[in-house]
């Protein structure tokens, strides 16, 4: 079809006809043709992970995540071609030959999931498994312009895939909408004994996860992206202003510094000991590129890895700050866009280059979603990726429907509950927050208020807090507040709580939308100063008092 | 006071006058003394990790955990004698002298943290600050008859903490009492920019975690225990008998697998990144079993600290079912009670065995306290630890402090809420746990119903769901159940999802209490499957039907 070498392994037709007679005509996936990277065991079927000396024997059982799509209806069509043992981010890297774009022949597919990237855009198949360690899963999905979907690490199962770096690598999936990645995800998140690193979804959000998110964060100063990546970067900054009802800016720095770590510090040695025994003796089996890259890692010591975990423990603690204000993360999925004859030339540096933007995500424990943004003025697919902390899958997916233009999945409002806007010591995080979350609380999200409303440091014992008030004279970007959805019944009880001069009353949000919220009456906070110039309570208790 | 080398450095009376006047006397620890191990910093004065030529300089500032002792009106007094970097679990290891037991001159004191035991155990404070990377602040608590609270790992900084293994350190806390302990955590725990490995308290506990502990597991099978140490382990689970509502056996093979891997496995390699730096070179300031411990840590490859955690993933996952049913594991904190001689014989297996059940905590991500439990027949403390899932730190102090004959700190049933015994698909963990979770619900404790109840598997679509049923000819022991706190008017709702032959009714505890819970009405259950011997819907979704 595509006469790219983006399979290891086709079933037989039979084969698949079989399988597709055996799923349940009412799953939810029920007929869905997958293709399955070849570093994940297909049951009957030998896993190569484009090392074709590997393929000794097939594999006794297919790994969990394959088994969870069959159980759900999907007929696995073939394995697909990557960077051998899933080491690369180009899809050059491999024996059965290098993958293209498939908007052009000259230029790479992105690895290491090169042919299950392929498979999907070319439109063979609706939907790919993938994996994904610095980026694999999303480069690729970047350039041939269709959507890879980077769980958070552990929801999914890899009990059954060829580790790289095993505490890191994630499932990954490849398809052509944000809706096809929803429903396989309905299937393929399960907790699962076989997998020691397996990470149950929890009974809630972790604190400052928004069911809706809102508030997104584009990074500041310049990028060093090729031409035509700026100018469709550019782009893609002008849409987000059309998807999130708040842009910020912020320091990307130590993300970026913490994904060099994945190959400049000591995570080599986690390859080397997933797949070191593979790479003795050296023979024409074996990538030149991917066996230097991985050797490297026999003769990293033991203090130098722990070393590196503290370089990783310190920048984590730096990016951290940014999630207390932002739902997620935009960037660029890559730098650029390489040819192959660029990666022929400098096989390591470019690879390096391109995975600039993903290499973090897992080391960071972040999940992520790589979609299409359009052409760049030479008609290649542009990517971005939306990043944001574990376990915000649900309304990451959402605010990657938005801006592809499908629907978002869940309710913003369940029947039984109320909107409470706080702006205040309730805020995610802040002393009072467990109040709202005790009362079964969450957040739904991040907003500003209209302009016109001021900002007031109250004096008084315990908690230090703020009075919020519609002076009128307010600045026009508003102030920050998040929007708890709470239960009709907790209401009053949280009213019950709040000394005067604050109480609750009726406050207009960025959009217009009027909510119940916290406010102070005007009188009480003639002594107290105002700290509106901060913008919002959390950046007030940063700044020093007076 | 006590003639023992206890201290490194003792604060003139002058510095310890002036501090205490600074003190604020409403503060909660106003005028308390208290002693800091030798590896936590105090402004103005050397550290030293007992290693004397370390202490180049004063400490330019405190370290958190002592400055927020400070401010809570606590008043150091010293800094206390340690093995050397804090790498050994019996007092011996030092350039300034041997501690030994309060109890006895022959026994070891008990280490890394010997001075700050000593200093606490003899009356000279009533509160001494310590570390424990494998049980440095638990093992000298039992062989001096005194409590050792090592709390989740990042609730307490450890800004200004010389490391011994960064990722797994805690400052730990040694008092004669448990409310002792508890004032002091009032004032340690918070998050702190300065430790990148700080974690803040959650805004509710994890999944599983019960505001009060009832259900506490032991070893089964032998311990191997010291005679006299055994004589009086079987005292203590007589005794545990008073304090739990049921007491079960758990294997514990995979919890001591992973604790070996602390000296055995690849976390070496940390200590020697962390102090590599001091051990060279050779001289008479440094202990030899030290040195010859921690050098081993340089020659650990970076493979094999993959390898290591890779091995530790497997036995995590193995060990943590255990938490779905148990509030917590009591354990001897020592399996004997070594002499200064049998140290000097054997300076390394002694310490190993010492450390048999204490070193698994902090890799596993548990907290543990250590709490005295009476005396061997030769006199010598014996010393127990109660041992739970990460942050749940406040209900393992009320259960120690239950096992001491302390009051409990929180009261079991706030205001506005009910209590309501689950006891199938609503249980921490199953398909409709979320329900009660995103009514604000939290788990209160884990029961079994009185006896006379049974337990049926009920057939429709869905969930698959037990039924309860109080046919009067159930076994003695019960049906496993999980009480929890919802808020009243979440209750009704909760109703409303609940098909027949379902219903809300009372149900008897264990202990007589009657509590509203699901309960199915007798005549629905008659198809149903009887499933009663497995003792409780979570065991008996772990058998195969039929």
């Amino acid at each position: 079809m595509t006469g790219q070498p983006l399979w290891t392994l086709k079933l037989d037709r039979s084969e698949v006809d079989e399988l597709a007679g055996r799923a349940d005509p009412e799953a939810p996936l029920a007929g869905v043709r997958f293709a399955i990277k070849d570093n994940i065991d297909l049951a009957g079927h030998p896993t190569t992970a484009a090392c074709p000396a590997l393929a000794a024997k097939p594999a006794g059982a297919s790994a969990t995540a394959v088994r969870l799509l069959l159980e759900a209806g999907a007929v696995p069509v073939g394995k697909t071609n990557l960077d051998q043992f899933a080491t690369g981010l180009v899809g050059t890297r491999s024996p059965y030959g290098a993958c293209h774009s498939v908007a052009s022949p000259a230029h790479v597919s992105g690895g290491s999931s090169s042919g299950s990237a392929v498979a999907v855009a070319s439109g063979a198949v609706p939907l790919a498994l993938a994996t994904d360690t610095a980026g694999s899963g999303r480069v690729p999905a970047a350039f041939n312009g269709i959507v890879g979907v980077k769980p958070t690490r552990g929801l999914v199962s890899n009990a059954g895939v060829l580790p790289a770096v095993a505490d890191l690598d994630c499932v990954t999936t490849l398809t052509r909408t944000v809706a096809a990645a929803r429903t396989a995800f309905a299937a393929l998140v399960r907790t699962d004994p076989q997998d020691p690193r397996s990470r149950p979804t929890p009974p809630r959000p972790p604190a400052g996860v928004a069911a809706r998110m809102r508030v997104v964060a584009v990074p500041d100063g310049d990028l060093d992206l090729d031409p035509p990546h700026e100018e469709a970067w550019r782009a893609a900054l002008d849409r987000l202003r059309g998807v999130a009802a708040h842009v910020v800016t912020v320091d990307i720095g130590p993300f970026l510094d913490a994904g060099r770590l994945l190959y400049e510090g000591p995570w080599l040695a986690a390859r080397y000991a997933a797949i070191g025994r593979y790479l003795e003796p050296d023979g024409p089996h074996l990538d030149p590129t991917v066996r230097r890259i991985v050797m490297r890692g026999r003769d990293i010591t033991g203090p130098d890895v722990f070393a590196g975990f503290e370089r990783l423990a310190v920048l984590r603690a730096q990016t951290e700050p940014v999630w207390a204000d932002v739902d997620a993360l935009m960037l660029p999925t890559t730098p650029g866009h390489p040819r192959l004859a660029d990666v022929a030339a400098d096989p390591v540096g470019v690879n390096a280059r391109v995975g600039t933007f993903t290499t973090f995500a897992n080391l960071l424990d972040l999940c992520a979603v790589a979609v299409p943004a359009g052409e760049r003025a030479d008609g290649l697919p542009f990517g971005v990726q939306f990043v944001a902390p574990a376990f915000a899958d649900a309304p990451l997916l959402d605010l990657a429907a938005s801006w592809c233009g499908e629907p978002a999945a869940p309710p913003p409002n369940p029947p039984g509950t109320a909107l409470l806007a706080v702006a205040g010591a309730h805020l995610s995080g802040l002393p009072l927050n467990h109040e709202l979350v005790s009362a079964g609380g969450r957040l739904a999200f991040r907003a500003r208020t209209a302009p016109g409303y001021r900002l007031y440091r109250l004096s008084g014992p315990g908690v230090p807090r703020p009075g919020l008030v519609r002076t009128g004279d307010g600045p026009a970007e508003g102030i920050a507040v998040e929007v708890w959805q709470v239960p009709h019944q907790a209401v009053g009880g949280l009213l019950d709580t709040v000394p005067a001069p604050l109480g609750l009353g009726r406050i207009e949000l960025d959009d217009g939308t009027p909510v119940t919220g916290f406010l102070a009456a005007e009188h009480g906070v003639r002594d107290a100063t105002d700290v509106t110039s901060a913008g919002g309570w959390r950046a007030a208790l940063n700044q020093p008092p007076g």
